[in-house]
């Protein structure tokens, strides 16, 4: 939060970091149609005129979200990464990178996500801006998952079933957007886990 | 198609499917905000007058066209499970189920389906609307992989795993809306086929 001793440059930056988490509980809770920047401003504290001077128009916004979407996506996914190091090796680990990739795609987050991603299926402009980061995150989460299960990703077996398991949980994240799905994903992310940890060639 | 010679009620009831198809053909290709009860009029050939008889709102619209979606999605799946019980048993009625499921959540249906759901997520009177019936879609899925795969479902290790592989498919529907996923979505597939044959109890 902003204080009048701190310097206009962290001001600013604290400004537009809270309007981009707005923009995303916005997105999350209320829709795409509701995500516009004189919601966004309201909701964040934010005066109109402040909103639009760091972000000129909605697509300024959405872009600026996406982007910090995908940057606190990596900073979630490497905080993970260190927690499950401390996991000791065998089933309960892989359990653990299982559990930890289905809860990130069941957060706020992902739902901010599943609004934007659903919305650019019919707007190629922002498809066009979505594609590369979706791609660059992909592939930096398979790379995380590998090393966390500690297995062999030139083994075709381990990159497959380690890519089943990243569409597994963005299935299970898409179950929880209309009722709260916790309960039943328990029980798989437990079976997966242990079917997964059995198939892996030479897991940690 | 309507024809001169074709009775009234049949004519009013072509027209009906008409406009429930091109709806679904709208919110799979240009989305939510764009299936309206005249745009999707005019993609059916059909008049606003008579668009409006059928459907006076477009929430009457969207509520038809979720009904006529389950309907398919139900025939669809009625229609896979024939075509699957002339595959002979073992690991390639396995792939057969795996692979018809998660093809049946890349179809135009589920792109569809996705647009309201994720409209839905922001929308409680929606979402009332569509819950019950996709939680009858579930059980009925459910039960039809399980019969498909020739599996006890009562064995709980038989019950996650078929849950999972719903899950899954979800996951990988969703991969595929904004590139074409086809590829890769195939090697998931056969990968998953295998692990999920060895580890289910005694399928058919």
């Amino acid at each position: 939060m902003a204080t009048p001793h701190e310097p206009k440059q962290d001001r600013s930056r604290a400004t537009r970091q809270r309007l981009l988490e707005a923009t995303i509980d916005c997105l999350a809770e209320t829709g795409w149609a509701a995500a516009t920047v004189s919601v966004v401003a309201e909701r964040a504290g934010v005066s109109r005129g402040a909103a639009q001077h760091h972000f000129p128009t909605r697509e300024d916004l959405i872009t600026g979200a996406l982007e910090y979407m995908f940057d606190t996506r990596m900073d979630q996914s490497t905080a993970e990464a260190a927690a499950i190091s401390g996991v000791a090796e065998g089933e309960g680990r892989t359990r653990a990178v299982v559990s930890g990739l289905v809860e990130s795609y069941t957060s706020p987050l992902f739902k901010a996500a599943l609004q934007v991603w659903t919305h650019a299926a019919a707007d190629p402009a922002l498809r066009e801006r979505i594609v590369p980061l979706e791609a660059r995150f992909g592939r930096i989460a398979h790379r995380r998952a590998v090393e966390a299960l500690g297995v062999d990703d030139s083994n075709p077996v381990n990159h497959h079933l380690v890519q089943a398991t990243l569409d597994l949980a963005r299935g299970l994240g898409l179950a929880d957007v209309l009722t709260d799905d916790s309960a039943r994903r328990k029980l798989i992310v437990d079976q997966w886990a242990s079917t997964l940890h059995a198939a892996l060639d030479n897991p940690s």
